[in-house]
């Protein structure tokens, strides 16, 4: 099995931290631009994020081929197209999905991916009451039909929405229909074979980590 | 203001990368427990996961006292309970929750984030088809009645599922009202004072990292 965290992708000279902080800065930056900001410092980056400016300096060195003017800094629109670049934003892909309930509606519906270079072109599920309805302008097609959407398309990247007892064989559907990678939303281990990319979002484990962080912090900061 | 991706929770000699593993390692001695399996060795799970058994080793011997018993390994139910520990899944905490939409019932109805230790105690939103309505088993509170309810209870856990262009401002209202800590999953730039914790949760940035490194594999792989 391939896992994800251990596959951060490669930016050249920049650590597994450094590329977890590069989408705060592009939202960052696409905040700036949306006030008509030409131009940010380092320094109010550093600010801004609670960071070093040197570490700041160090990751924007790795991301973009320009240094940044004395007293302006970095050309906003520079730096999001450089950043945007390294986090696969400007890649056009698409992806299934597969599990129409809450979740799957959500993703469904949810603004960005778009934007972010991934759009989710057909979504499916067993259940007769969902197919045939239309979820953020899709129309839910039954589960049966993947395999051949698959190879008429092409879409090798797919997201499991579905409850935990059927997570893993989607999972095998999928894959046996020609997926590459699954972004996978159940809260269980699922099993891939060799070569197959899987990420699993573990949302409750984030929740947990944020209230542990909570609870972690000196008294004096919490007062 | 306290970036989340600089403050992994600590877990004494485990590395970032290793504390991110944790999570997949829980899952899978789960369903090793399911499948009443009492013993896991280092070995399998470092097959399981695509790791070296020298690297799993290393991450179990920082989150257990136990070293496991020689071609037994190590007790499933002991593993798990000081993995969850580790994780924070063994706390008692609330949250609430901001914007009762797709993603914010979604969240409602998830399963798993009460055996993980953080339960949602309460829902709001601001549109009145929604106030009033269940979800979840829960009574959607109009937003008005935040402050109270954070004054009375002592939450300090808030979850931001509405949209981008409200996420700032109730990102504001949720910190005035006590709020220590932020789980947003607005796709911008937020902004919260020293002291408040934030974690974005930035959806289309992973889905773009799982096209983009299925992109990047060798051809020979993906063949």
């Amino acid at each position: 099995m391939t896992q994800m965290s251990d596959q951060l992708p490669g930016v050249a000279g920049l650590s597994a931290q450094g590329v977890q902080r590069l989408p705060g800065y592009y939202n960052y930056l696409r905040d700036r631009r949306t006030n008509q900001v030409r131009y940010v410092s380092a320094a109010a980056m550093a600010r801004e994020f609670g960071l070093n400016e040197v570490q700041v300096r160090k990751d924007l060195a790795c991301v973009s081929p320009n240094p940044g003017k004395p007293r302006k800094g970095f050309l906003v629109d520079e730096l999001l197209d450089s950043i945007g670049q390294c986090l696969g934003y400007h890649n056009e892909d698409e992806a299934v999905l597969v599990g129409v309930g809450k979740l799957g509606s959500a993703l469904l519906a949810y603004p960005g991916f778009g934007e972010h270079g991934v759009h989710i072109a057909a979504a499916f599920d067993i259940d007769d009451a969902v197919i045939g309805t239309q979820v953020a302008n899709k129309t839910i097609r039954p589960l049966s039909d993947l395999p051949q959407l698959l190879a008429r398309t092409g879409v090798r990247i797919g997201i499991v929405t579905v409850p935990a007892t059927s997570a893993q064989a989607v999972c095998d559907l999928l894959v046996s229909a020609g997926i590459q990678a699954i972004w996978n939303f159940a809260p269980v281990h699922m099993r891939v074979p060799s070569g197959v990319l899987l990420q699993n979002e573990n949302l409750p484990a984030q929740l947990a980590r944020l209230s542990q962080l909570l609870s972690r912090r000196p008294l004096t900061e919490s007062a």
